[in-house]
């Protein structure tokens, strides 16, 4: 069934395969008067895109996106907003030996036998590909959340062994691993090229957090802005893992040490991440994702064909030894795009509501 | 904005407060011809049920359902299911003390700004008593997946400190805490008398468990299988953190050891958690939840008034020391309930597959 | 599939059978603050109920409506909102002739045939009878809407034959017909006992109206203000045909003659009926709805049993010899659904539109 | 608010302004294995196409149609499908002269006043130019429902005061007027060049109709199949009302006259056009629109300025003297889209149904 649309009413609809001719999206419910310009998709663009380093894939693609409707004279008019992209770079030959058999960890299996069929040039419609049409959402309500006071960034917090201590954003831009600590680059570099050696790939965690979030985001009891933002992270090809606030921490802590008290100048800790009963407290909304390692690796596994017969499957074609490294830019799009969707979604329920929200932090 | 509704296909609303005459449900969207009865429902109700041991709140609720609708000489007709359940104990005395400050790590503060004004009772809506609802839902799920075969069940893996590790199914339910393993029975009761004399909380981690899940279950990109449940489940109350199959695990681990190689005997591990590109494999269906520590304990707060003014809060009233202990039901309800909604999606729009689809496992 | 929801972000979710234990639904999406009690539902509910005329179904059903949730102190909390009415004076037994039969124009054979079986009793879900809800839900969005400054109301302008032209407001709701003009009335009495007495049944055209409609409700290109409420009225049972403003008087018009001019003081006419591009204009919105004759009638006719064989059907039970008498207050009420979840909806996306939006009428 | 999909399962996204660069859609939820080329969805955009006539708008696009994803190898592959139209015959510099003007009957003062600004430049959204997508789409739905039996046709039933009488299907694409009458062109041709002289506009009225439609499509009570018809036909430009069946004319009819009484070998007659309760009967689904005469005539209209001073407003440009010569293949496309997305709602829930369901028409 239809499930290439995010959110209800900020909503975002995408199409586009690794190898097809392009990618798409439908940008509906943007408010209108919003100075919009495709240099302002392009930067988070440029962000993700692939072949920017020699750590992730070297397939080489501009992506330049062009904005096809719903921007007049530089502003957004309230009408949907369509995005293009055309794939330029594509090798389809990498994987005709790939069409019949399965690679392990892959969506091959689970897609042929969904449909009954596949595009299975790159993974197609499941390929990290489509991610390229979420960062060029989200970046649209980036700059909306921006000028409401919201700043959405991200950083990634681990790569494989190395857990990397959050020091400042200054410089998470950069260096081609998102990381927070100038200090640790080297050795994210290192090992990096260790896992070259080793032809393997490697997991990673990264952090997202979204600044100047007023109270009151989320709608209980379902869509949640902590179920809706899990939602939209889980989404992410390769994630494995949601947490908001302490998360899995939060078992061994007892309610002494995990509640978040407040005083008049605000709260004194953030166990919480921001939310409390799904609802934001106006405190920095912060979430953490683990992605899994990256499935395309050199070294021969055990599979099947679409026969079911036993195969050794070798992935050749140009992969990112660690999908985490370019996860960063698509993590802060999808918290942005929640954010959106609930901030509007709360503007329209409450409206009358005439309590002043001083934001506690 | 409405946000009470969960499913697309196989739609669960509800309402209800804690402290308000009943909690109500409708189930939409039901195929036609299930048999049902109140008792199928009131299984799972009473698994959940506060008072049932001396580890829960001594609230005292029968949590009688009623079927309204949708169910003629015994089977489901097609029709939405009306669900109702009378609150008969209440004591909202307990609360008027709150009335006009907000309980540290409650929902409290959030609602108060978000809507202005707040049914203070209990909780009003954030309170877990609406849980039983979506356990009532639950049930109708659970009963018609067993009948396709698939068996929703869960148990709490880890309490606080103490992890537990899967042992057997059985006797599962024959514990007030839901755990795998009888042996550890006995150490959990010491630890919650300790936890009760120290008078706090503390958190917990569930498992939930699908077997015999078909292959195909999941909508890319946004309607990923892992991505609702991962929404459904992070719309429990006190869950900070979803994993599916190893979850954060995953991010130290390589890609040559985290691939769930295949054969033609199946797969010959399930590291996945038995999603591949957000579609179910075929595999068991794995996911991990934490639960944050009750918020509500009998040591005393700081906090502030609806005023701003610095004030100590001790919440008083019958509180779970662990509400963990009670969100195994909860949980599988959550899961029978999205893959219910899913198995609806899969069908509406692939009948027309005519590949066979091997369960491997 | 789940199609008992109605609108978008103030959703109304119904359930209940003509011969079950009780009707329900749930509002989700009222803005909170509103002062509601049952007694603002029971009003309309009273303009609805059967048996208040020797004009409709002699069936006696007080229809008294209990609020069960979202409504603390006297107002609205923002949280859904539990309605239900119970159902007191069923005679089943009128309706086991018809257990195994179709009645001529009515649903047993759809629903026999979509579902496989069905609750025959008085139609089940597909009686009438399951408007009440319709308008229980409808008087919370009116009672919004008229603090809104926006008035939704109705009247019969034809019964048969007898096209009635409007006169005025006042004793619209004093006679069983919603009859616009007190002169008619002595008319359309004398109609009636003429039907009765040849046993049979006639359809009926009523239109309604909403005075203070701001400028801008409707959400092109699908999601219009006409196609939404086209969408609700035609959702009402025996509703054959709707039409907005001049409706299908329009084929026959000529551009020069049909267009609204507009001066500075306000539109020369209102052909377009308060909607333009499928945005409201700001002049009254107005819709007619044709209702078909009752199907329930006593004379014998042709019909098939669930085995295929002819045979003759006679429908006993009591009914409405008109069901276009009671539809007023039921069309008021998907008009005011649809305008209240358009505002909210608006209001979501528009917040920051500078642009003053001067009333022209 | 985003309202710009149409659909459940089988959605619609579309954008694109009438002097934009492109118009683009996104049909997801297309079922897997469809045989689809962008000849299928050429045929219908030809049909529709402007300056195909001297009847409509000589306006030339060639609305060469590109399918972007969800194809591959000529089959669908259950991804979503993207769709691009180049717009190639511009001239915007027509509109300048109303940019800060309203024209009468047009949609530019709803969308000023709704969204503070607009793309004046040929309506900008709400030109009738968006339906070349819908028509696309639409020919998707046409093909699947072909594989499944369905039939989706119309034709024009009146041109202004001119009734037409069906007669035969032959020849109803033969002619610009989609007249199904070859006797009745010529009168149709000499009263348009009347039109002409009198540089005015005028109405139409289209039917619609879909042969082979199995019994048990449509979701009550709120997703009826004719309420979410009646909200598809409603949202195309210019359309003021929808009939179902007998639509109108049911008002005087009699019970006794109106019910399709059944026979072992049908139905005896389609008063109701083929939907009884809101669910398809199996009897062919009939519906009619009324379409309001253009609002672009070159005849002076009187109009206010963006600053509410009274403007006198010629409209030039190229336009259809008449909408809704142009109107069948769209109303056909918004039928197919409807019946499509029933026909996956339908099977969601209902594949257990084992009752035969013997098409009786």
């Amino acid at each position: 069934m239809s499930g290439n649309t995010f959110g209800k009413l900020f909503t975002v609809t995408t199409f586009g395969e690794s190898h097809g001719p392009a990618l798409g999206a439908i940008v509906d419910g943007c408010p209108p008067g919003l100075p919009l310009t495709e240099a302002d998709l392009q930067r988070d663009l440029d962000r993700r895109r692939p072949g920017s380093s020699r750590y992730t894939t070297q397939r080489r693609e501009p992506d330049q996106v062009r904005i096809l409707s719903g921007v007049f004279e530089g502003v957004t008019t309230g009408t949907p907003i369509g995005l293009l992209i055309e794939n330029t770079d594509q090798r389809s030959k990498d994987y005709s030996n790939i069409k019949d058999r399965f690679r392990p960890a892959h969506a091959d299996y689970t897609y042929h036998h969904k449909y009954g069929l596949r595009d299975y040039r790159g993974g197609g419609r499941s390929s990290a590909r489509e991610t390229a049409m979420r960062v060029a959402a989200g970046a649209i309500a980036k700059k909306y959340l921006a000028m409401q006071g919201i700043q959405v960034r991200g950083y990634m917090s681990q790569l494989g062994p190395i857990a990397i201590d959050f020091k400042s954003w200054d410089g998470v831009d950069d260096n081609p691993f998102f990381c927070p600590d100038p200090d640790r680059i080297a050795e994210l570099e290192t090992y990096m090229e260790q896992l070259r050696r080793d032809q393997d790939s490697v997991g990673a965690k990264i952090t997202v957090v979204a600044d100047g979030v007023p109270v009151g985001l989320g709608e209980p009891i379902f869509d949640r802005l902590d179920a809706e933002l899990a939602h939209g992270l889980m989404s992410i090809n390769a994630v494995k893992g949601v947490e908001i606030g302490d998360g899995f921490a939060c078992i061994a802590q007892r309610g002494s040490e995990h509640r978040d008290e407040m005083t008049p100048d605000g709260f004194l800790s953030n166990h919480a991440g921001g939310v409390l009963g799904g609802i934001s407290s106006g405190q920095p909304l912060i979430a953490h994702l683990a992605l899994k390692p990256t499935s395309s690796i050199t070294q021969s596994g055990r599979s099947i064909d679409v026969d079911g017969n036993p195969v050794e499957v070798i992935t050749k074609g140009r992969h990112d030894p660690c999908v985490g490294i370019r996860a960063t830019p698509i993590a802060e799009a999808m918290m942005a795009l929640t954010l959106m969707d609930h901030l509007l979604r709360h503007r329209a329920q409450n409206a009358d509501v005439s309590v002043a929200t001083p934001r506690l932090s």
